[in-house]
């Protein structure tokens, strides 16, 4: 039993100081203001594991589960992971006694809206789904994910899932963050919100059933990575890259892992960038690189895009602005476009013009509150910010692009 | 300029106390482990105000703005307040050299869904509102704000936000906390977030056009935060109820300020209620007295309750229950019977079936997780939480109620 009747006495200001953190501080008496004080506290764990689907691993069927979740599981797929891994993903279920329910969504960025969300809300109350008990799984690539997360942090203002990213730009970027959305009247995640994961579980070997093109578009987001904090895995994806396509980083034995740690310096320099800035109060982002030009490029060539494809094509962009102005050096704008080129990432598409440029620009600026906050490249590993960027710099750089690319080839 | 290129050592797991606050937890070597911990701040002003729209005042003219704001504004008001403030906003607007756009939704409650969301977040992108410096203002009642905070929420992952409200629903309820959402096929606030708005203004003067019938729905909220915590607000309610409905909660002088002191006391005891539990961390939540049959009796019902009605009879039922378990007598019953006629809130309505009320408690056991936290008053002032609740004691209550209500008269 509860009751605080006696407690009240309004006639009294509790004037505490409103700094000192949370608590509930009211000021004045013919005409009060209360300051209201909280904190969230986030909370998720990141792992990486192989083979999630050998029955003999527990992860899956563990994951986002507590003492009070019984057998039921509600697990979203993308259709490509229901081809692929269904029957595997059903007999894994089996063999742990769990009875899952498989909701099952188209994995096309053209299907990344409030409809799909709309899709697993139905299927939520369907299922009649415990509020904070029974975990929502999302196995898929970014698409998939974020439209998920999105579903799970509005159904009933917030239910708990995990995500299994099973692309490989899931693995080292949608997968990690707390980021959900989905796209808006041909606007790129303009709607959506910041829900952090209970759990993320990251397993390569998804990959190996992962179409070439969509390799590389994952490598799109390790080079950024790579261009802006990290010499070392720019130095690995120069040396390795299209072997570790070729072998869809699978580990090899013998010859130093070179897959793994590809991987992990990709999750560890993304998180490092995350985690003290989990709600964007900077908006001066290092993992911004890339997407300043990217989401109106993505959105106007839908479906010819993928987005790490779109994200390169800015990377190349604002390495040639970098370049022109003495950031990087010829050589190592060369060097950024040979690895660019042996992943097969493009650098321009016809749906680039200045003016579209330009008006990609300023949406962006309206996304960063008022600055261009624009990363670019200081040699390779480094970048600085720059709110200055003109027209015809964006002008003179897609020239440089239309003529043969970063490398001149 | 930034560069962290050089500090990368993956060799070295960062292994530190990872229940000492937030940062980045990197455990184990070949299959790693991160362990992301961060705390978001929340801090929000409550602020009682009188005669927002008379243009010597300054709260709405500052209200969101910062030291970048420049003099646009982005309204969204529901057509009710339009029709009856329209004319005065433009002149305030106009007094402190402000360029509002106007932003108008229907206000009723079925037309909290994701299409008006849409209408909301379209508008936002035709406007090009910047993200953080420009406010969202939102004047109207409880499903106005909603709607708005939701947009707000999703609209680039959060975009601040003021509520005003204009009903004596949203002065003491959906204008102090940080609750957001639409109903969804039927089911009420099924999608929603938590998401604070950087203001809220209470300004009661708004009541004097608003219909009875709606300041007779407010005082349901305020008779529910009496009946849990607050005797003498029930005192009050009691003694005033007719008088404070009639004079549309004005302030009286020379007689002891009864009006103000019965806002203030609903919102203090509301928002001492929210302040510790922001995220519904606990779901055992005295303010959700009234809230565990409501949702779907006001769903069934619609259009033909109000929110607060269908609260009403929540509570009614609730207190039939609790005096049949002997946590209250039945002259307390009589009371607050009494109470509720007096403010001609109804104890019953035709689609109130036991089948119907079984089915709402089940629904909202998912809600609460699993169990029924149900709060039954204890006396008048004060509650307690059980989740024991059985088919039969709906049946006797719902019995009470058809025969005459808590007072039997």
């Amino acid at each position: 039993m509860e009751s605080t009747a006696q407690s009240f006495a309004p006639s009294l200001p509790q004037i505490q100081n409103p700094l000192s953190g949370p608590g509930l501080f009211r000021h004045g008496d013919s005409a009060p203001t209360w300051l209201v004080q909280a904190t969230k506290p986030v909370r998720y764990e990141v792992r990486m594991v192989d083979n999630l689907l050998d029955p003999t691993r527990e992860d899956l069927a563990l994951a986002g589960a507590g003492e009070r979740t019984g057998n039921r599981r509600f697990i979203v797929l993308d259709d490509r992971i229901e081809a692929h891994y269904g029957a595997r993903l059903r007999q894994y279920f089996q063999a742990h006694g769990l009875r899952p329910h498989f909701c099952v969504l188209p994995a096309e960025e053209r299907n990344k809206t409030m409809d799909s969300v709309a899709h697993v809300v139905r299927d939520l109350n369907e299922f009649g789904i415990s509020r904070r008990h029974e975990p929502i799984i999302a196995i898929g690539g970014g698409v998939l994910l974020d439209i998920v997360g999105f579903a799970a942090s509005l159904y009933r203002r917030s239910t708990p899932y995990v995500r299994i990213p099973t692309t490989l730009i899931g693995l080292v970027d949608a997968g990690v963050g707390v980021k959900t959305g989905v796209n808006f009247e041909n606007h790129k995640n303009r709607i959506g919100t910041y829900f952090a994961p209970s759990l993320a579980l990251l397993d390569k070997t998804f990959l190996t059933t992962l179409a070439e093109r969509h390799l590389h578009n994952g490598f799109a987001e390790i080079l950024k990575i790579a261009l802006v904090k990290d010499f070392r895995l720019f130095e690995l994806l120069e040396e390795h890259g299209p072997a570790l396509v070729a072998s869809r980083l699978r580990s090899r034995q013998g010859e130093g892992d070179v897959a793994q740690e590809v991987l992990e310096r990709a999750v560890q320099g993304m998180l490092e960038e995350l985690q003290p800035n989990l709600w964007e109060s900077n908006l001066e982002r290092l993992v911004d690189y890339g997407h300043t030009f990217s989401p109106t490029i993505e959105m106007k060539a839908l479906p010819d895009l993928l987005h790490g494809e779109a994200v390169n094509i800015d990377m190349a962009l604002t390495t040639s602005i970098a370049r022109r102005r003495g950031l990087l050096t010829l050589g190592e704008q060369v060097r950024i476009g040979r690895v660019m080129r042996s992943m097969n990432l493009p650098q321009y598409h016809p749906v680039c013009d200045v003016a579209g440029l330009a008006a990609a620009l300023d949406d962006t600026v309206r996304h960063r509150d008022g600055l261009q906050r624009l990363p670019l490249p200081v040699g390779i590993g480094a970048a600085c910010f720059v709110n200055d960027l003109t027209t015809d710099e964006i002008r003179h750089a897609l020239d440089d692009l239309m003529a043969g690319g970063l490398d001149g080839e």
